[in-house]
């Protein structure tokens, strides 16, 4: 929105000038309302979430941090929390409930009807990286025996409040799922026609213990909108929309990006983490990866005799350990995100074998050959110095590529973090085997011993 | 799907039983089917998809692999192909047509029908990253004055072929974008209410010319099923549904990885990439970095008196390397995902300075007392050189930290790409000046010189 705009907004929540203030409200979208809700203070977004028209506040609400939520839940009526909490989707519901204090907590809920608060009783009960944890109760069920003019009379009394009509769900009388119809088979279909004849059977379903993962993988594979969630006796609890998933899927994202660049996840985006958050994600790692080049170190001093004589050696490290390590980072890339995206499983790591093999040949080649030519041209009469860099080059590309691309199928099998793996633990371990593969060379090519 | 039922499938098609082999398809999702004919021989694939039912074939060919359905088409009768090309949504079909070569573009235009051929010509004309490269034409177009009633009408008789029917948008005669009204909305209204009444007009829509980015942006922050594009003159040319959008962002998402880890991007998936692709896209990348910490190399050549008088110093290189470099790629990831996420904007450049800054002192310090603490009782009587390491280390992190917060931010202000400026280019940035800290620091305070 125009800067303008949005300091007039502020002028008449400051004013309370309800009717110019609503003028505005009326042409947003509701996600706009809240983004702006989440920059103000405190004080201030408490008094424009009240000035908000009825029927969109709890859409704007269910789109606020949680920070925001917090505060006006405290500063609201019991009546408006009933109006609350009774609108909100279940999912939406949950998250909040999850967040409050246990006396906020209370008080939501005695606010609750007893329905509500049953429905979020049932879905607090499931863990928290499950499918059960993200779905939600509002959707369509139809029985296989109403026709489609029946059904349209349903979905038209009972759809004001569902989070999507565009699936129906069939059921027989246990709740147990028979399949599925879109609201788009319906509309081309005639009035007397059974839904039993016109319902899909093959169902993409999943469990309420199937993880976040698993839902994203199936979202993004069959192009879902929504994917109902079953119990182990098969019956519907639940569905989980595709709009949900931006967020579960961008957070997933993110996260891998983080293991990557050897963090802890954090639960905000950036800006909103603080200085102390980010370092406690950060440390960690750090500290590990500092003992761990120690390690390495050491490895150093051991050969302390042979730089001692021909400290030229030393140059040549940085360009060793650099390359391997970026040879192999970009491997587990490639390999961790083929395994996020499904499309690498543990029987492929054969070919990931063969193909990193072939690869760190072929590149292993191409930077020999440069090295080799700068080498010749800087230091043209060290024919075994020159040998000993190129040749302990070819070797390290190769063997951090081979380590690369298996270390995260390894993980895998081990039920490990496949990110865990990537660019920071390879480029310890390829640094480490870089030297010693170097100085073994030397030491032996050039006689240091 | 079980093996045992694949095993059969291919046993119907070697034998050509066509009706065992319906049996089994009718029971299974489209994309299942396009996801097995992927994996079968180009031969046998081509027997597959011919015994499929044509109900079903053309959904089928829209998910095949752009290999698969070149050897299809090659194989297919004019009929056949005039089926496919008509079938098929205008975004699929532009972008098999990018794909084959001329001559069998020519066949294949030639096939389909004036209106088909004019779209997909016209759409052709849209750059390759732009909204207008991924958007379909397949909508559903109302006029303001129509009732409900009539809108329903209008689906029934023209929704057949549509990609969705979910959104439906509302034109002026000269296909001016007025509003847009959902099914939902629709089916919860009236009979007798007027479009005009219950459309919304507050439309999120793209320029036919804004990028792909833009689009997924768009589509994350607002929870989309489509989005509408309108060219220069507002006219809405076609709409963007949110099932594309999951490769697409699958896509940007995988390019960031592996810009991340020095690589070009690449067009397929890992297991269906060459390994002579795989090299072409890594070598590049590696041999900059390579000539680059060859860079680094040539400075400590220029210390070589001073590790010859005091070797030791040598082996504390790589802890301070690799720490400095761990720390600026933590650093660099997470701008550059809160870039991409659109959560980080150039105008926010002191927040991090400030937040990296804070941050690097904690994580500075923290490290810093491991590594004094480690050292005090390795190294007992070398104090100064002890100080000389936790000091470097403390002014890496700080620098590293710094450096990969902001260099994300200067490479969009230069309109470079973010992603370019992570883990590879930080490190050899960071490895460089931790040496000459290092060094810098030993020298003055060893007076080694």
């Amino acid at each position: 929105m125009k800067k303008n705009a949005y300091l007039k907004l502020l002028e008449y929540v400051k004013s309370n000038n309800i009717k110019e203030f609503r003028n505005i409200i009326f042409n947003m979208n509701e996600i706009d309302i809240a983004i702006l809700i989440n920059d103000l203070d405190l004080e201030i977004a408490v008094v424009f979430f009240r000035m908000l028209p009825k029927e969109i506040s709890v859409n704007v609400f269910s789109h606020l941090d949680i920070e925001k939520q917090k505060i006006i839940i405290d500063a609201i009526s019991n009546k408006e929390i009933n109006n609350i909490i009774e609108k909100l989707y279940t999912d939406d519901a949950v998250d909040l409930i999850e967040e409050l204090p246990a006396n906020v907590v209370k008080r939501v809920l005695d606010n609750a009807s007893n329905e509500t608060r049953n429905i979020i009783n049932e879905y607090l009960k499931y863990p928290e990286n499950s499918a059960g944890s993200i779905m939600t109760s509002e959707y369509i069920g139809l029985k296989k025996d109403m026709t489609v003019k029946e059904s349209f009379s349903y979905i038209r009394k009972y759809g004001e409040n569902k989070e999507t009509l565009y699936m129906c769900y069939v059921m027989d009388n246990t709740r147990n799922l028979l399949g599925v119809v879109s609201l788009q088979t319906l509309i081309m279909n005639d009035d007397k026609i059974n839904i039993n004849d016109i319902m899909d059977t093959n169902i993409i379903q999943v469990n309420t213990e199937d993880s976040k993962e698993t839902v994203i993988n199936i979202f993004n594979k069959y192009k879902l909108l929504t994917l109902p969630v079953v119990d182990k006796e098969n019956r519907l609890v639940g569905i989980i929309t595709a709009d949900d998933i931006v967020d579960v899927a961008e957070e997933e994202v993110t996260e891998d990006f983080e293991k990557m660049a050897a963090m802890l996840p954090s639960e905000n985006s950036y800006l909103k983490t603080s200085i102390f958050e980010l370092s406690k994600n950060r440390i960690p790692w750090l500290m590990v990866l500092m003992i761990s080049s120690m390690l390495t170190g050491s490895i150093l001093s051991k050969y302390e005799e042979a730089f001692s004589v021909l400290p030229l050696l030393v140059t040549f490290i940085p360009m060793l350990t650099d390359t391997g390590g970026n040879a192999g980072s970009q491997s587990s890339t490639m390999i961790i995100r083929g395994i996020a995206l499904g499309e690498i499983k543990n029987s492929d790591w054969i070919k990931v074998l063969f193909k990193e093999f072939g690869v760190s040949i072929i590149c292993g080649f191409a930077l020999g050959v440069v090295n080799f030519l700068r080498l010749m041209l800087q230091y043209p009469g060290q024919k075994l110095l020159v040998l000993t860099v190129v040749l302990s080059l070819f070797v390290t590309v190769i063997i951090a590529k081979v380590i690369g691309g298996l270390l995260p199928i390894g993980a895998k099998l081990l039920k490990l973090d496949p990110a865990i793996m990537a660019a920071p633990l390879i480029t310890t371990i390829v640094d480490a085997l870089s030297l010693i593969i170097y100085f073994y060379i030397a030491m032996n090519l050039l006689q240091l011993s």
